[in-house]
């Protein structure tokens, strides 16, 4: 095993909690009353049937940040919410950029890099990664972003095209996730796995990927337990 | 300004001196008597050469480390160094991936790397560049190999790569580099531009690229004083 990639998401950072309190300081500044969180909820639950929309071809390319963009545009509409700038807007969606990592991210990450090449591979376009990983401070080695491949997860195109960047056959890349899909995918392709759950990243009444349902290479805590592991 | 890009290979890092010292202690341990300076800097003569006939078509894509392969397989068999096994050529072409920062790069990437994002634009494939990242201990934020585009430079579809997968207009990235023609190729397409003088890249007897040869932006003594040049 040569280098672990990352989903992020969710699996390094915590955006739920982070774009509800960058949206709600967003909001008092203007005096908008919002249900933030709700929105929060719901522009999270537009992005898997925004990129299944460019998987299945029927959408053009589009980055994430242009999903995130075009999702919240239609979310203010519906909610009556008007008046925002296009300075506004571009505020919001790069709250997206700005989110914090889990507390044992930076630490975890920091450990395996001394070993192994560490990265994120997410659904995020190259920029958004970048942008958080100098904000969250995210010690990566490369970044991939999805629109490297114009493919989301879990297209194959996105695990193999990581493998083939790096130089490296799959059974030596470790796809690291909260996501169970995510890795199942990964590991039919022949890459290692390994599942952390985050049972908080959809907020206390989360049902899914609280456990692992696939015979991983590893089930650990968090990011430090992966390295602690892997020592 | 947002991001500064870098070419590696003479600016960013000591190729010539690192490769000669890492052939010649490996002749040692064969007992192989070779003129590596000889041919240290026969294999660099064939770099540019070899990815001008994929520039123009005549070949088809194939990464820095493939070129660099055939290029020195071509230089053993001429010389006639005979008996290396493929372990051997393996080790020799992966000496590229081991090459020594000039001193002033590491401490000049961390300073620039506070306020601005930093990422080597080089003709070396993502792989090579990781790997020499970690070996070199280069602060990179994100790195950015010809296999992205599958074009070398001074093709545009490098430069503007780099600057569309960092979501950023041309004029707010700096190409930083000791070489006149990489800076002309960026400053064209609206770079900014930022020449490093390397006056011992190509060792004693170099004759070009003394001296900035165009209008860039900045000229700097080193990566450090680009840095304060840029606070």
């Amino acid at each position: 095993m040569k280098a672990l990639i990352f989903d992020t998401f969710g699996t390094v950072v915590d955006w739920r909690t982070s774009l509800i309190e960058d949206c709600t300081r967003f909001g008092n500044q203007r005096g908008l009353h919002v249900d933030w969180v709700g929105l929060v909820d719901d522009w999270r639950a537009e992005y898997k049937p925004s990129m299944d929309r460019v998987r299945s071809g029927k959408e053009l390319w589009r980055t994430l940040d242009q999903l995130h963009r075009a999702s919240l545009e239609q979310l203010l509409a519906s909610r009556n919410i008007r008046g925002l700038t296009i300075e506004d807007l571009n505020y919001l969606v790069t709250g997206w950029h700005r989110l914090r990592p889990w507390p044992d991210a930076v630490p975890g990450l920091n450990r395996l890099r001394s070993k192994f090449i560490v990265g994120p591979l997410s659904n995020g376009n190259v920029a958004l990664l970048v942008n958080l990983a100098k904000f969250a401070g995210l010690p990566w080695d490369v970044v991939f972003g999805t629109d490297l491949w114009q493919h989301y997860k879990p297209d194959s195109e996105t695990y193999l095209g990581a493998c083939r960047l790096l130089g490296l056959d799959p059974p030596e890349v470790m796809m690291v996730a909260a996501h169970n899909y995510d890795l199942h995918a990964a590991s039919q392709l022949g890459l290692r796995t390994a599942f952390i759950p985050r049972p908080a990243e959809y907020g206390p009444n989360q049902k899914k990927d609280l456990k692992p349902e696939g015979s991983w290479d590893i089930v650990a805590t968090d990011i430090v337990d992966l390295a602690r592991q892997l020592a």
